[in-house]
């Protein structure tokens, strides 16, 4: 639908406030009503512009995913050495997992059990993440850092790992959310990893 | 409790019923009626031995565990490289977790949830891995294969890593089980992990 810019403006603060809630509770537990109290508004307001909570929570996740590749976007420079990429990478992963805390949690349940429409979110969040691997090992072959690898395969390889890492953290943690030194635990293992795959593929 | 030879072959029976029904429903679902229909014995039989599912839970998955570090322990030789021993062993957790269902099923739980014992259960048994690759890793040092290293710390990291695969190739799975597709990729992921692990520790 076309917006006007005032609409526009209101659609953030119900994404921002939607993003906490869920944040907070979860896709099955939040309700229409949490986020507009949240708001200090009428459920009508935010059913102008969503239809039900499942596409309001896609829209969060669609923010959340938009602002973590374009801050990534951000690093990949081809004046940069695509090892010094890799590396600055594996540590902004977890930061920007901080603040895209829906994207981070979605990244956490397992996917056996969530519901189609989220399965697709990741999945395709997931194929980005690849794709954005990918050209860093390509500009990393370019500049003839990496020996001639596939870069699709290796890819798939550094983001299963990735994504193994904070998986056995959530795994093993004691609370709920992770805590500072599960973060401290997080960092340090991704850093050794990510360096053990960048001697790997080193010419 | 002091047995007979006969009574410890009944146990044995109990054991290995109570091990296919808790893989096939998990802990919460299996009740001691659906074990005791598997061995067309009365309840009355397996609570001479077990006071309750749970600790019939528990000498199943000390069963697992125990069958699980005795094959382990075989491959563990002075006279074989540290580095062919890790090899093996990367393959080996794969293919023995597939008869360790429930260990493996513990295994990919996420530990926030579960009961307090089945926790305890699980950190015992992530200890005493952590531990027996820590020995395969001195015995690397003592052979001069590895360089000088802190074995605790790199244990733990490459049993975070194997974790964390595991997790990564559950996390992504379509069926609830996993696939002769997943091994494969998981095997092949656990593979590339622990050789470039090796690289890393080598003189």
């Amino acid at each position: 639908m076309e917006i006007t810019e005032k609409e526009a403006g209101k659609l953030e603060v119900i994404l921002k406030a939607a993003q906490k809630k869920f944040a907070e509770f979860g896709l099955a537990k939040t309700t229409m009503n949490d986020i507009a109290s949240e708001l200090g508004m009428g459920k009508a307001s935010i059913y102008y512009y969503f239809d039900c909570k499942e596409s309001l929570y896609e829209a969060v996740i669609s923010k959340e995913q938009e602002h973590f590749l374009q801050e990534i976007q951000k690093i990949i420079k081809p004046s940069v050495s695509a090892k010094a990429i890799l590396k600055v990478y594996s540590k902004k992963r977890t930061v920007l997992f901080e603040y895209c805390l829906n994207l981070a949690k979605l990244n956490g349940e397992g996917l056996s059990n969530c519901l189609p429409f989220v399965k697709k979110l990741f999945d395709e969040f997931g194929q980005k993440e690849v794709e954005l691997i990918k050209s860093i090992l390509e500009l990393g072959m370019t500049n003839e850092e990496f020996a001639p690898i596939h870069a699709g395969v290796e890819a798939e390889f550094i983001c299963t790992m990735m994504l193994g890492l904070r998986q056995a953290t959530k795994y093993k943690m004691k609370e709920s959310l992770m805590t500072k030194d599960d973060y401290k635990i997080l960092n340090s293992n991704m850093s050794k990893a990510v360096d053990m795959f960048i001697s790997s593929i080193e010419k």
